[in-house]
């Protein structure tokens, strides 16, 4: 399956376009190259017909740049710098530069984003925790430039290639870890619930719950951003409680930081008191004290096999093994997770 | 003052180039612009020709690309997302793209990188904690294409255009902040002794012991390299002597928490036993625990500084007010520093 690649075959070439259009062949070609001096109108119009005929541009090898661009979220924390290594490493492996956009916290980068990536042509897009709209896709597809999306945010459609993390298979293992250190009450900080990566790690800490023949009890259950502050926030609002949980699942290696600090705040010492499971692996969580016992997500490698799937997606003469591909999380025990107090 | 203007009028137009290279004028293009298709030897005999004349391209503003290079010594730390998000923010502002290199570790980048920047025609360079060698300088130069070095690595020489941190300032501060709370015996773990930052800072360290009559001990002087490890490793050298110290200037927040991570295992509390200041102020300096003392280093700021100051001399209308910028450092106290203990 090699899912940029529509399986209808091309049913226009460049010329009946412009015929169709009404404009002469240089002008379509202009459109395609992203040139800023074609009007408005006309641009539309070029556009609407390349999409509606499923136009692809051949022989796209020649034509481009030795780039390759990459997209984020937000450019905000640890997470991207260990992403941005592993697009970097294959990167320069294949003699190409890397070009980094941020969507600014949006979970789809700006029009005027995919006609800069139009104009300059690179080898393919790898998008980060973000997604392209249905225009987006048919610009990129009608100009060959190929994408994968890396740990999908939202659903990416089963044609997108993507390359994620066992997220489900995640929080089981950190709960499951809580567990069978003897815990009954334990909290959960999820993600944004509109990212898919952060319902599954949640979805797995319920599993491994129900599994074990525990109660899941929703109000232990709040969600976050995945930044420092909500895990500080979230973590104050849980452990205030008079029922406080024994354990939390903090759904990211930064929730769990505020949450250390948030248990600091009130005088509750880790593990002792309370007992904290991250995800992610960030380096930082060797670092801090205690010692973070956290879901080890491959990110950089993650980062790595998306960028050779767009190389291989990019390829004419090659098909890419698998599109669709989860990269294994391990769990890695440090010193934030004991049995819970008497 | 505008450094990468040369005062020199240009002497030779490209057409006589040409002539004395004994090629045609389209060959001098393809050179300027990194095409592939022309021969080593014809290559190299116009670059020297360029070099030796001290060639400017002329109307380098219309044959821009909308990017702008960032290149880094190395993209290991959170340090380095600091600076990306200081450049992203000045050049999405431009309408400009980020090209992200990695010079692997080098202070200076590869000469195949070099080619690709003028074959790409950015707006500018801006290289961290990195630096050009002549040939490199020359080829850029020739290109018109601007480039800033910010937080310089070695000594960049006095035209060359800089954004940097007062890193005196801020060792003295730091080392000052530790004999105020009555601190005689303090250590410090520098950076790399070819970095110029890693040379102030412990400079200032010393102007601070020797303008408070505090006698300098060389043997509590270690050098690093301003990762974790060595900040680990270099602590438990200082603190498992006898006459350990009761404090430490860690150089940078990395070496800080390896600080922490060897006091811990030698079973020293932080800082009741031992007081740590860091330098950056990484939003993780926030985060651990205790949170650390540190100086706060505008890192994005800084990169905010060196795009604008590349955009700027990439202007042929305009000059920047001042091309040799220090920014200020301010030290940040938080709970890792207290006095010694008795």
């Amino acid at each position: 399956m090699k899912p940029t690649k529509p399986a209808a075959t091309r049913t226009a070439t460049l010329a009946e376009i412009a015929r169709e259009a009404g404009v002469s062949a240089p002008t379509v070609s202009k459109v395609l190259n992203g040139r800023a001096d074609v009007a408005p109108g006309t641009r539309s119009r070029v556009e609407e017909l390349l999409r509606a005929h499923g136009y692809r541009r051949r022989r796209a090898e020649a034509t481009r740049s030795p780039l390759i661009d990459v997209v984020f979220h937000e450019l905000e924390s640890a997470w991207a710098m260990e992403v941005i290594r592993g697009v970097e490493n294959v990167a320069r492996d294949a003699g190409l530069s890397v070009v980094l956009s941020e969507s600014a916290g949006r979970l789809v980068p700006g029009r005027s984003w995919a006609d800069q990536v139009a104009a300059r042509r690179p080898h393919g897009v790898v998008l980060v925790l973000s997604g392209l709209d249905e225009s987006q896709r048919a610009l990129l597809t009608s100009r060959s430039i190929p994408f994968v999306v890396m740990d999908p945010a939202g659903d990416p459609g089963a044609d997108v290639p993507s390359i994620g993390a066992t997220n489900w298979q995640g929080g089981l293992a950190a709960t499951r870890h809580l567990v069978e250190r003897g815990h009954t009450r334990i909290g959960a900080i999820s993600g944004p619930s509109r990212m898919m990566c952060s319902r599954a790690r949640v979805d797995g800490y319920r599993a491994a719950l129900e599994t074990a023949g525990l109660p899941v009890d929703p109000s232990l259950i709040v969600a976050g951003d995945f930044h420092h502050e909500a895990g500080y926030r979230l973590g104050l609002k849980l452990l205030r409680r008079a029922d406080r949980p024994t354990a939390v699942f903090a759904g990211n290696d930064l929730q769990a930081l505020g949450l250390y600090e948030a248990a600091r705040e009130l005088g509750l010492r880790v593990p002792e008191d309370l007992s904290v499971v991250g995800f992610d692996d960030l380096p930082v969580a060797r670092w801090v004290g205690p010692p973070l016992t956290t879901v080890r997500q491959p990110l950089t490698e993650m980062a790595e096999a998306a960028t050779r799937l767009v190389l291989d997606l990019g390829r004419e003469d090659e098909s890419p093994a698998a599109t669709r591909v989860e990269l294994a999380t391990s769990l890695v025990v440090r010193s934030s997770t004991a049995a819970p107090p008497d």
